[in-house]
C-alpha cells in the first residue's frame, strides 16, 4: 500500500523513541512515588497510557527536522517527546470533558481513579475526586513536557523558538476545544467557527506545530521552506482529521483503542455532520438531530445515525475531500526535500492518513 | 507597622506590573474573540480575574532579580507576568477541585460559565460544560504563561533556566494537589505526606520559585546565594501559607475575597487541622472529623468547628509557628542582600505575610 514507506517510517520512530521515554517515564513515576502514593500512582498510569500512543506527533517533529538539514538524530528524537508528553495530557483532559472511558484501549484516567477511590471508600464523591485527579496529572504532564523540551540537546534560542510555537499552537487548541464545548449546543449556528475548532483542535495541532518545531530545532531561516511546511502539515492534519472522524464513528473500536459511539453521543460536530446538516434531506436532519448529542442514546439509535451519515452522502463526501487532501499534501511533500528517501516518506505519510484504521 | 515596606513595595509593583498584564490580556482577549464568542467570553474573563490578584508571585520574581544585582527594570517586570497568569490559571483548576463559587471576590470561572449556559440552553449539562470551558481557559492560561516567559528581554539561555525551573516546581504543585485530593479521604494516615502537600502547593512555589526565577534572570551564578534564596523563599512561604490558612478558616469573606467556609466543608487538612488531630482532647477530634470535609455542613456547623480549632490551641500554635518562620525569613533576608533599601523590603515582606487580612 501507498502509505507502507510511512509505516516503516513510524514504526522505526517508534522503536528509536520507547528507550528515551521510558527513561523518561520512569525518571518522573520515581519522582511522583518520592512525593506520595497516589502521585505515583498517577505517574504509573501516565506512563503506560504514554507508551501507546501511535507518536505521530513525535514522529513529524522528527521528520521536520530532518527535512530541514538537521543530523543529531538523538537529540531530535530525545526532543521530539515534549510534544508526545504533553498530547497525553491534552487527551486526558478531553477524555474527562467528553467523559470517555476508553482510551488507548486503556479505562481513561478519570475512570480508573474513579473507579479505585468508590473501591477504597463506599459512598465518596469518587466521580469528582477521579476527575481531579486526572486534571492534575494532566497539568503534570503540560510542565512534564516543558522540562523535556527546554532539557533537550539544542541551542536555547531554538529551544526557545520551539517552546514558543508550542505555546502559540496550543493555545489554539484549547480555544477550540472551548468552542467544542459549546458547540454541542449549537450546531448550524456558524459553521466557520465550527471548520475552526477542527482546524485548531487537530490539523494544525497534529501536524503543522510538529513539523515546524522540527524545523526550528534544525535552524531553518527560509520563510518559504516553513511556510510548504505548513501548508503540507495542514493537509496532511485535514486528512488526519478527517480519518480520525471517520474512525470515531465507522472504526473498529478493538483496532481504534476508543469508542466508535462516543463521537455521536457527545454531539461532535465533524465535516460528517456538518455535511449531513447542509446537504441532507430534511427526513435525514431530523433523524440525525434526535442523536446526536444525546448522551443516553442507545446502540440502535447510534447505528441509525451512522446510516443517515452514510445515506446523505456526507460520509463519501468526506472520503473525497480526505482524498483531496491526500494529493495536496504528497504535491507539497516533493517540494518540501529533494532528498529522495525522505521525499518518499513523506508522500507516503499523506496515504496512510487515510489508509489507517487506529 | 512591620509589614509596611513591603505593602508599599507590593503596591509598586502592582502600578509598575499593571500597564503590561493589561497589555497582554488584551492582545490575548482579541486572540481568542476572533476565533469565536466563547473563547473571547473566557479570555476576557480570564483577564478581569487576573487583574485583581495581588501579584505577590510576580513581585518576588522583580525582588529575586534585584537582589541578584539585576538592573534591567523595565524587562524584568514584563517577564515576571508569566508567573502570576500561570498562577490564575492554576486557581482556576483548583476552583474546579474544590467546587470554589468565590475566587478574587468574583464567581469562579467554572461557576459563572455554568450560569450562562444553563440561562442560555435550559436543562443542559450545564454544571459540566462550565466546568470544561474553566478546564480549557486553565490550558490557555499554562501556554500564555509559557509564551509570556519565552518572549521575554532576556537572553535564551536565562530564560530556558527560567523555564526549567518553572516546570520543576509546577510539577510538585500538581503532585501535592493530588495528594491533597486524596487526603480528604484519608487524614491521620500519613502526616509527611500531609506536610509535603504544604509545601508543594504553597510554600515553595509561591515563594522559592519566583525568587528563583528572578536570580537566574539576573543570572546569578552564585550557588551559595541560590541555597539563601531558596531557604528565605521556603520560610516566607510557611508563613505565607499558615497566614492563607488562617484567612482560609477564620478570614473575613469581604477582605479575602473567598469562602472563609470551603477550607473546613472541602476537609483542607491544614497544619491547624493537624495540629487539633494530633494534640486535640477526644472530644475535640471527634467534634472536627465529623464536620470536616463535610459539603454539606451548615454555617453552624463550621463555625463549632471554628471553636474548636481555637479552644484546642491549635490556632495559638500555628500563629507561633508562622511568627517563627517570620523570624527566620527576616534573619536570612540581611544576607541576600546589603542593599539597605532591598534588605528593609525582604524583611519587611516577611512580617507583611503574617499582618495581611487578604
Amino acid at each position: 500500500m501507498k502509505g507502507d514507506k510511512a509505516r516503516d517510517y513510524l514504526e522505526g520512530y517508534l522503536e528509536r523513541s520507547a528507550p528515551p521515554l521510558n527513561r523518561f517515564l520512569k525518571t518522573k513515576t520515581k519522582e511522583a512515588e518520592r512525593v506520595g502514593k497516589i502521585p505515583g500512582q498517577l505517574a504509573s498510569y501516565f506512563a503506560k497510557l504514554s507508551k501507546k500512543g501511535k507518536r505521530i506527533r513525535g514522529a513529524l517533529v522528527e521528520l521536520g527536522y530532518l527535512a530541514s538539514g538537521g543530523t543529531d538524530k538523538e537529540a531530535i528524537v530525545d526532543a521530539s517527546l515534549f510534544v508526545e508528553i504533553g498530547h497525553t495530557g491534552l487527551l486526558i483532559h478531553d477524555d474527562i470533558q467528553d467523559r470517555d472511558e476508553l482510551r488507548r484501549g486503556m479505562p481513561s484516567v478519570h475512570s480508573v481513579f474513579a473507579k479505585k477511590i468508590s473501591e477504597d471508600v463506599a459512598g465518596s464523591d469518587a466521580g469528582h475526586l477521579g476527575m481531579s485527579l486526572a486534571l492534575n496529572v494532566g497539568i503534570s504532564a503540560y510542565f512534564w513536557s516543558l522540562e523535556r523540551l527546554a532539557g533537550s540537546n539544542f541551542s536555547p534560542d531554538r529551544v526557545l523558538s520551539a517552546a514558543a510555537l508550542y505555546a502559540k499552537y496550543i493555545q489554539r487548541v484549547s480555544y477550540g476545544q472551548a468552542l467544542d464545548v459549546i458547540n454541542v449546543l449549537s450546531i448550524e449556528k456558524n459553521e466557520k467557527e465550527l471548520i475552526n475548532i477542527l482546524k485548531y483542535k487537530s490539523a494544525e495541532y497534529t501536524c503543522v506545530l510538529p513539523l515546524l518545531v522540527g524545523a526550528v530545532l534544525a535552524g531553518e531561516q527560509s520563510k518559504k521552506q516553513m511556510k510548504l511546511l505548513e501548508k503540507y502539515g495542514l493537509a496532511l492534519g485535514w486528512a488526519f482529521q478527517i480519518q480520525d472522524d471517520l474512525l470515531g464513528t465507522f472504526g473498529d473500536q478493538s483496532k481504534t483503542g476508543k469508542s466508535n459511539s462516543s463521537d455521536i453521543r457527545e454531539g461532535k460536530v465533524t465535516l460528517l455532520v456538518l455535511h449531513l446538516l447542509k446537504h441532507g434531506s430534511e427526513k435525514q436532519k431530523r433523524t440525525l438531530r434526535a442523536i446526536l448529542g444525546n448522551i443516553d442514546a442507545s446502540e440502535e439509535e447510534v447505528e441509525k445515525a451512522r446510516a443517515v451519515l452514510v445515506s446523505s452522502g456526507a460520509r463519501e463526501y468526506v472520503e473525497k475531500l480526505a482524498e483531496k487532501y491526500v494529493k495536496e499534501s504528497a504535491f507539497l511533500a516533493k517540494k518540501i526535500t529533494q532528498e529522495k528517501y525522505l521525499q518518499n516518506v513523506l508522500v507516503s505519510l499523506a496515504h496512510l492518513m487515510v489508509e489507517r484504521t487506529s
